[in-house]
This record gives C-alpha cells, structure tokens and sequence, in this order.
C-alpha cells in the first residue's frame, strides 16, 4: 500500500516528483499518441448493429400500418410504428412521443431554442423577452448542456450531485425563490459523467418541484436508459409522477438510438405531455416536413421491442465493461493509498468521473497533452467549463482498444501523480 | 372557340351561370374526392429510386476517402464524397459545400434563425436586436418561404415577378434605401410556382446588389435545379457573380435529394462562402454532432455523379411530363376563348400556377371543396395570403393518377368558370 501523498515529509515528495518526472520525461520520449477523450463506441460496437444496413432494403416494408408510404412527406411527428416503439421503450402512450431526426442533441437545442423565442406554450411569453432566464446544472454535468446555455446566453447555476441525483434540497429552494430560474437539465441515468442514477426518491421531488416560473421546464436527457454494462440499473419514470399534476406539462424527456446503432445516424425522439408535443409541432411545422420516417421503420425493423433490444445491448456491454474493469483496475493499482484520486465505477453509460488532487486537473491535463494523451479538457464538465476545485477528469473508457487503454491508463497516472507532486511542493 | 366571357351579355352569362351550376351540382352529387394540393412525387416516381435501399448494404461501404467511419461521431460539414458530389453538382469548391440532414427547408429555417439570434458573421448584430428586419418575397412564391418569414415575426415585402425573375428595378430601389431590408428568398429554377427560371441577366444583377444594409443575406433556394421534364433550362450560377467580390458572403444557396430519391428522407445542403460555413459550423457545432452521413454515403453511391443524375432524373420527367401535359390540355380544352384563365407551362419543377378571373379565387377554393376537390389554399402563394386580385391558384399535377387529374381538371375548370359567371353577375 502507497502512503498518502499528504503525509509525506518533504523530503518523501521531492523523491516522488524527481522520480516521476523521469518516468514522464521516458513517456514524453517515447512518443506516443492516444486519446481518452471520445465518449463514442468503437469500431467493434458498430459492427453489432450490422444487421441494421439490411434491415429494410425495399419499399414493400416502407408502408406503415396505417397505409402511408413512407417515403413520401408526411407524418411530423414521426411513422406511428416508431412512435409505438420508442412509447414502449419510454414508457408513454405514443401520443407523447415525437420521433425526430438523427441526434437527440438537436432536439435538446431546438426545443431550447422554442422556449427563448417563442415560449413554452400558447400565450407563454418567450424566455428572451423575459429578460433572464437562468437554468440548473447539475455538475459535473454534459458539456454540451452547458453550450447549449452558452449558445442563448442563459445564465447556469451549479447544482450539487449527491450520487443520487441533484440536491434536491437545493433545487427546491432556488426554484421556489427565483421566477428567472426557467429550467434544468437532467441526465437521469448514468449520468454525464458521475455515472450516477437518480433515486425514486430525487426522481418525485423534483416531479414534484414548485417552481416560480410558470414555464419552468426539465430537459430529461435519458440518453443512457438502456446502456447498462454491469448489475442493471432501474431508473424511475418521471412521468408516473407528473402525469395529471399541475406538473403535466414540466419535462421533456429525450432518448436516441446513437449508442445503440450508430452515432449521429440513428433516430431520436422526445417524449413530453401532449400539449407540449402540439406546441412544439405547430412550430417544427415551419421548419420541416418530416424526419427520416425510412431511417424510422429501419430501426424499428432492427429493434423490434425492448426485449430484443436487452439482448442487443448485452452485445455493446460485453465490449465496454472489460474496459471499463481495465481502466478501474490500473486506477486501482495507481492511486490506491495515495489519497489523491477518487473515481465513480457505473453500471453503464460512458464515462467514468476521476477526482484528483485539488488544483491539478489542469496541470494534469497539459502534461497528457505534452505527453501525446488526449483527455478531455479540465473543468469541461462544469459550466463555463469552471471546475471550482479544478479536480474533476472525466475518462472515456469506449474507444481506445485495450491496449491503448492500459498504456492511456499508466500515462495518465504519471501525470495526475506528478501534477499531485508538484502542488503539494509548491504549496508548502 | 369559346366566347370571352367578358364580352357576354347579361343574358347569355345567366344562362351560362346556370348551366354550369347544374354540372356543378351534378359533380357534388357523385361524391369525388380527388387532390390536386400535394406537391409531391407519385408512388411510381419513388419507385425509380428503389435501388437506393440496396446502395449501401454494409459496413466495408462507410469508409470514406480520408479513412473515416462513417457509421460514428463526427463531420459535422458533411462526409468528403458528399461535399465533393454535391460541390460539382452545385458548381463549387467542396469547402463550399455544408451536407445536413433530411430537409433542406430545415436548413433554411436553421440558417434564417442564426440570422435572427446570432446575426450574419462574427461582429454582426443579430436581427433580432436590430429591430425590424424586413424580407423580400417575390410573389407569386413558396409559401413554406412565407411561414419562415412569420414564424419569425420578420415583415414580408413582396416584388413582383417578371417571368424571368423578380423585378430588379423593384429590388434594387427597395435594397438601396432601406436598410432594414435583410434578405429576399428566392427560388431561381422553375419557381414555386410559376415555374419561370431567372436569367442571367437578373441573376447578375441579384448577385451585384448594393444593399443599405450590410448584413443583407438571399436565400437561393434552388430546390428544381435537376428537376427539368421539357426542354431543359440552364441558370446562372450566382455564385460565378459574388466570388471574390465585395458580395461573396450575400448567397446561402440550397439544394436537395427530396424530389429526386425520397421526399423527406434524403440529403440536404447548403452552399455558401467558407466564412458563411465557418460561422454556421460554430453554431450549429451546439446543435448537431453531425448529420447522418451513413445515408449521405447511401446518396453519394446511389447519385454517382451528375451525368448519373441526369440520366435518373429523366426517369422522373418521363412520369411527370406527360401529366403537366394532360392538365395543360385540359386548361386549354376548358378556358381557350373564354379569357377568364392563364397558366404557365413550365419546362421543369412541380407547380403549374394558374391565374383565374380576378377576385375569384377564395370562391373557386369554396366550391372545389364543397365538391370534393381539395387544391392548395387561395393566397397560398403570398405573403401573409393576401393575393392582391385574388386570382392565383398553384396546381400540383405531379401525385395523382392520369385519371383522377382528369377528372379534377374538369371539376376545377366548371368551379372556376361557375365562380367567373357569379362574379361577373354580381358586378354588373
């Protein structure tokens, strides 16, 4: 067992920095290049969806049940066997499912983007008129959440993550004191990067939620809702809880087949209450005719129901948990005693969440960068990319082959240690 | 031939008047419901792209050029074959070219919103914050132009169309003064709907304007650019005018594959200066990761090139000529003489725009109805609807049957001849 970086003597850190800044200086020498940084499946998860190339490969499986060709404009919110596929897997009546394009990011964007122009509703002033519209963030949190705030220049306010979900004692009372706070962004499960899933408990209480703001709105991104790799995780319907309150209205959920089939060619949707759906189809009427209804009955040919899609996912997860397990163990025996790294171990989804030393990340994330090893950037999983303890990495296990992941590891373990090091010398 | 109508004596139109209401009458009565509103392919011109189900069948095919899989995260400005194809079909550099998703009205919309929120470029001011930002609209045009306009409460000024483009002395004075004119749409090859084609001369002088205001953008939807059924008609490029002048960023251009693989489902594009692209991909880097590459690989095996897509597209003229043939033939049957009908017989596109007698066309609509007969709304083809002699109708030959055309022509021609008969009745 390492001794605590924080008990060591002076002389015990000098020791461990000259040494370590010979081992990065061997790293730096030996040239090497790789990236932790890309939450995106390998080319081995691809190759589990194969079978979605020749899934529809005529137009005799292009007319939907209810007769319409599917090739031709039309249906808006989506071909009804899409719609009663994803209200399957969501848990909603089709009515509340619109069954969009490629990317359920777009999705997110763009019903931000209904809501700052033109409000969340009929006779809803828009939130730009209204002057500030502040939204929460839970942190860490989805970088691209932040940038989407970014783009409208909404203020974020950090909300603090539990482990189970966001402080909800927190969110209460901002929310209840502050009409200029008009929404949230959510990652139910496996959350973006903690790896953390909200409790039934968090899950009601913020169902439940009594807002200021009228059109206060939850952007519920359930990206990861069947991503699971290890014991697998339930996550609470949030609409068991609104359906029928004054909170009818509250949420949008959003899903994607992006890490299910292939990323950014796959099909997303919103579920929501059903007035939010008219509203939001009587402006996407401007905008649009349709979304890919071919692409639509191609993945519901491939998926069929959420039965086969367990199985299909158990595919992805014997690809991503040994790498998951691979980047724990060499964490494991890296930082295991020294007191200076801590880090989440989910059951899905796609990142893991390191925690170092206070005030390294960024030291930590130059000398990856110097060294040839791509993270992503330090405090890119904060708002305004404002990482108060400057400590939070997150790690993308998926990509890398397994190779790569081992060495990435022990690189990156120089680095954090050596950052470790250095700071601790400094400050004393 | 028939007599004008006009030039009827009181008598004569009465007993016309009567006449046609007891065919009128007799029409309702056998119970048709016939549609000549859609303008959309028939399911036999989707059948000519029945070979884009097969174009790409599996993986080894979502290689690109520069190694890149298709089938995961990334390029955002489209997959490099879908730039280089759509850059030769368009007559420009591939770093011109930005391949979106499904819909080319999507990216009208999305480009028009960036105008409003974020302005035209680096530095600019949105629209939005300047205040009025009034857009011209040649008219008689594309209504979905139209809905673009009022979703975003920005005025419409119409100009007026000359046959060959909109009337340059109009634009060119209203440009010139006034500085809260920020943009015009227009649709330069086979115009929605009157099918005119702009000529060079008129193109030059678009691409020459000398707005008041700086960030005056035209939106160049060149939708029927293939889309030729008689003789076939070249338009200018613009962007031989613009490049390298004072002018190079004026022109989004865009284009797509919905009439020529499948409506809704195919891929879209913007052609544009670098530093329009530039600053639309840091927007839209917020809004997408990419668009579906996958089914831009699917069009950029399917399409091949541009002598390939001329050969298919004359597979589509072979179905749609003959049925702009029929209804032209029906038009002259039924109005030659009577001086109460024109209509333009277009080389090309989707739309026949057929003027009727002045201030007749809500009634023609009415009675259409009432019988059965469903054809694109009076005013359509204006701004705001208001047509201001009340007078033009966009008939959309191209999705039914030789037969039900027929018939609808018939029905059409005695609902605008009964309403000419009522109208010159009433007035005198």
């Amino acid at each position: 067992m390492a001794k605590k970086y924080v008990d060591m003597s002076k002389e015990e850190l000098t020791g461990l920095n000259s040494e370590l800044q010979k081992q990065y200086e061997d790293i730096v020498s030996s040239g090497i290049s790789l990236d932790l940084s890309r939450g995106k499946p390998s080319k081995e998860q691809l190759d589990v969806s194969e079978g979605l190339f020749s899934a529809l490969s005529s137009s005799s499986q292009c007319v939907s049940s209810t007769g319409f060709d599917v090739r031709n404009y039309g249906l808006l919110q989506g071909v009804e066997e899409a719609r009663n596929l994803f209200a399957d897997l969501l848990g909603v009546d089709p009515e509340n499912i619109l069954v969009g394009g490629n990317s359920s990011l777009t999705m997110q964007y763009d019903a931000f983007a209904r809501c700052m122009l033109f409000g969340v509703g009929e006779h809803r002033m828009s939130w730009i008129r209204q002057g500030d519209a502040k939204i929460l963030c839970p942190s860490p949190g989805y970088d691209r959440h932040f940038a989407i705030c970014e783009e409208f220049r909404t203020p974020m306010i950090p909300v603090r993550l539990t482990g189970h979900g966001p402080d909800m004692d927190q969110v209460e009372e901002l929310v209840a004191n502050d009409p200029t706070i008009k929404g949230m962004f959510c990652v139910p499960k496996y959350s973006n990067p903690t790896g953390e899933t909200y409790d039934e408990k968090t899950i009601r209480r913020i169902a439940e939620l009594n807002p200021a703001a009228k059109d206060f709105r939850i952007f519920w991104d359930n990206a990861y809702l069947y991503h699971d790799f290890g014991k697998v995780t339930d996550v609470a319907n949030i609409f068991d809880y609104t359906k029928g309150t004054k909170n009818e209205d509250m949420v949008y959920e959003f899903f994607s087949t992006s890490k299910i089939t292939f990323p950014g060619s796959g099909v997303a949707v919103m579920a929501t209450s059903k007035a939010n759906i008219d509203f939001a189809m009587k402006h996407m009427s401007v905008q649009s005719i349709n979304s890919d209804k071919i692409n639509q009955m191609r993945h519901v040919i491939f998926i069929k129901n959420a039965e086969n899609l367990k199985e299909h996912m158990k595919k992805h997860a014997a690809i991503l948990k040994p790498k998951f397990e691979l980047v724990e163990q060499k964490f494991h025996e890296a930082f295991d005693g020294t007191g200076i790294a801590t880090w989440t171990e989910p059951n899905g989804g796609y990142f893991i969440s390191l925690d170092i030393f206070p005030n390294t990340a960024k030291t930590t994330f130059n000398l990856c960068k110097a060294a040839g090893l791509k993270i992503t950037g330090a405090g890119a999983t904060f708002p305004y990319k404002k990482d108060p303890e400057s400590k939070n990495l997150r790690i993308c296990p998926s990509y890398a082959s397994a190779e790569d992941l081992e060495k990435a590891c022990e690189v990156l373990a120089v680095c954090v240690k050596l950052a470790a090091t250095r700071r601790l010398l400094e400050v004393e």
